[in-house]
């Protein structure tokens, strides 16, 4: 076993479960709120699984971050995807500049978003360190094409995750409450499928979908592309890092090593979309505790996502019909989340608010 | 015709449709934005909506209102609802005490909560002056029993009208740019699902539900009075003022009038949920413009809410089945609304990206 295999299996053993006495106990208090029983709906499901994370209640997150993690994939070379494959580094000196959709919504969500290029094809650019809000830990130059063999090696998927567990990890020692997750990797909804297709056993036909709005013929390319990748490579679903090696993307690993981080140092992480969706998977089967510590921030277009989120038990906080990526979804239920903690730690019960009961 | 009314008539006059053509632009602008064509979904659908009430690009909202209309209704007497009408005057004591769900969700979206006792049962309250977050004008001490006879006379309903639409019209000179409604009042799902019924054309079954959590025979009972309400009164579903007096309540108007008010004045207004859309149901039959204004903060778990939102034409932003009222739902989506405006006025083109382009 490499190195960076001993450190990742070091590292999932540090996740404990959430609280489930603590969940109960908001459970309870919830029944006593100002207001008919549960009714905030999913607002108090949220709030109690809040609880469950911080072993009581919370007064909610000022300090909010927003990770994105871009790659490139060599099964673009299949014709899967609508954008060349620059765009994916264009669109990191979009974050970079402040221009893109994640960042008005972090903006919004008063959170500070975060960019590593985990795997650009791209010529290596200057590390941005004067912000600070970008990291260069580049595993490699683009994932191999995944429908001719696997993505990447099992070191390089190892790797991949615990360079997100790193960052993600120092955003909360800085002081990070809640974590948001977000991608940028042109082809990346392939990946993201196959892995899906994997982990959940649904069928290719319900995981793989348009992604940025493709047609019907690079739609029919894109489903072969899975096909093929899991035919060729036959990735053992038991095993989240084999998944994330034969069929898998580096930003995929660097998600997972987000929500590994949030959930081995107790603090929530919202995912964004299908891309972020794919990543907690290989999370939930690298730590399966760490499904406690997950939110769906919204669900996609994707259909594939839909299913995702059923496999691991979550509820979407949002449905917007949105499709972007980028961490938007994560960043927009992020008030939500707020919100539902503040229910739980702010609003009166009957008897302090000298309200008669039923 | 009586003053009141006059005066009403007067006041729709003067509300505009919004600007389609600069809703047009709004989509433009869209298509060239850095992101897949309508990568944010229903939030593209929901900034350009507010274009075409600004007349161009909005930078967001930063002063926020949410206005809660309490009044009573007689027909509690019939035993249509689990809560004593006590409570309507005491959760006005534990909105300006500030532990209300309302509150805190104003909070968390940064808005303020004014509320207005426009007709409750109680004994007359010492009006709150010095917080300036409390309004007495009461057009009476509760609706009459409407399973019996009409709910209020039509002036009763005109001056409701008015004098939501003058508080809200303040809080607008006062610089509240983006508006919420609110309810409160024991048994008010009623005349709600009363007025549904009249003016949206469902049937009593499609439109009652459990309100606050009634069981079998109380859900029986409040359908029964509906029913009641809509054969002895007979109301005119062409005239908005003869379906509030007949079968509404105090707060209905208010709300009505509160809508027309940010349609008179060019901001938009987010509904909550089954009582303040009822209200909207109202404002839409006065003033037929005054629907371009109108928001769906979120649907709630009412069926008729979700019936009164189609006959609307109204998408919701947030479906957490959530059922509380108060204005819960349009705090919620407040956030949202902001977001949505800055899609549209913060996100960069592909031009100015330096993005290539499909």
């Amino acid at each position: 076993m490499e190195q960076s295999e001993l450190d990742l299996v070091q590292m999932t053993a540090g996740i404990r479960e959430v609280d489930e006495s603590a969940r109960l106990e908001a459970v309870a208090h919830t029944s006593n709120l100002v207001m008919p029983p549960r009714a905030m709906g999913m607002l108090h499901d949220t709030g109690e699984r809040l609880w469950a994370i911080s072993g009581g209640p919370s007064s909610g997150f000022t300090e909010r971050a927003v990770i994105v993690f871009a790659g490139d994939h060599g099964v673009v070379e299949e014709g899967v995807t609508a954008f060349p494959q620059v765009v994916t580094q264009e669109m990191i000196r979009c974050f970079l500049s402040g221009g893109a959709g994640i960042n008005v919504m972090a903006d919004r969500a008063g959170a500070d978003v975060f960019v590593v290029d985990i795997g650009t094809a791209a010529d290596q650019p200057k590390e941005d360190t004067e912000s600070g809000r970008f990291f260069s830990r580049r595993v490699g130059r683009g994932t191999a094409n995944l429908a001719r063999g696997p993505a990447m090696s099992r070191d390089q998927a190892a790797r991949s995750v615990l360079y997100g567990y790193e960052i993600a990890t120092e955003r909360i020692r800085s002081g990070v409450q809640l974590l948001g997750t977000g991608d940028m990797g042109i082809g990346n909804t392939t990946p993201s499928s196959a892995v899906g297709t994997v982990l959940t056993g649904y069928s290719i036909q319900e995981m793989v979908g348009r992604g940025t709005g493709i047609d019907d013929e690079r739609l029919r390319i894109k489903r072969e592309a899975v096909s093929a990748s899991l035919e060729r490579n036959n990735p053992d679903s038991r095993d989240g890092l084999d998944v994330l090696a034969k069929v898998g993307g580096f930003e995929l690993g660097g998600i997972a090593g987000c929500i590994l981080a949030a959930a081995g140092h107790g603090i929530p992480v919202v995912l964004d979309g299908l891309i972020s969706t794919a990543g907690a998977l290989i999370a939930d089967r690298l730590a399966p505790a760490s499904r406690g510590y997950m939110f769906a921030g919204h669900v996609s277009e994707e259909p594939g996502h839909t299913n995702m989120l059923r496999h691991l038990g979550l509820d979407p906080l949002l449905d917007l019909g949105m499709r972007l990526g980028e961490g938007t979804g994560a960043a927009l239920a992020m008030n939500l989340l707020d919100a539902a903690a503040a229910l739980g730690s702010e609003v009166m019960t009957f008897d302090q608010a000298g309200v008669s009961v039923e």
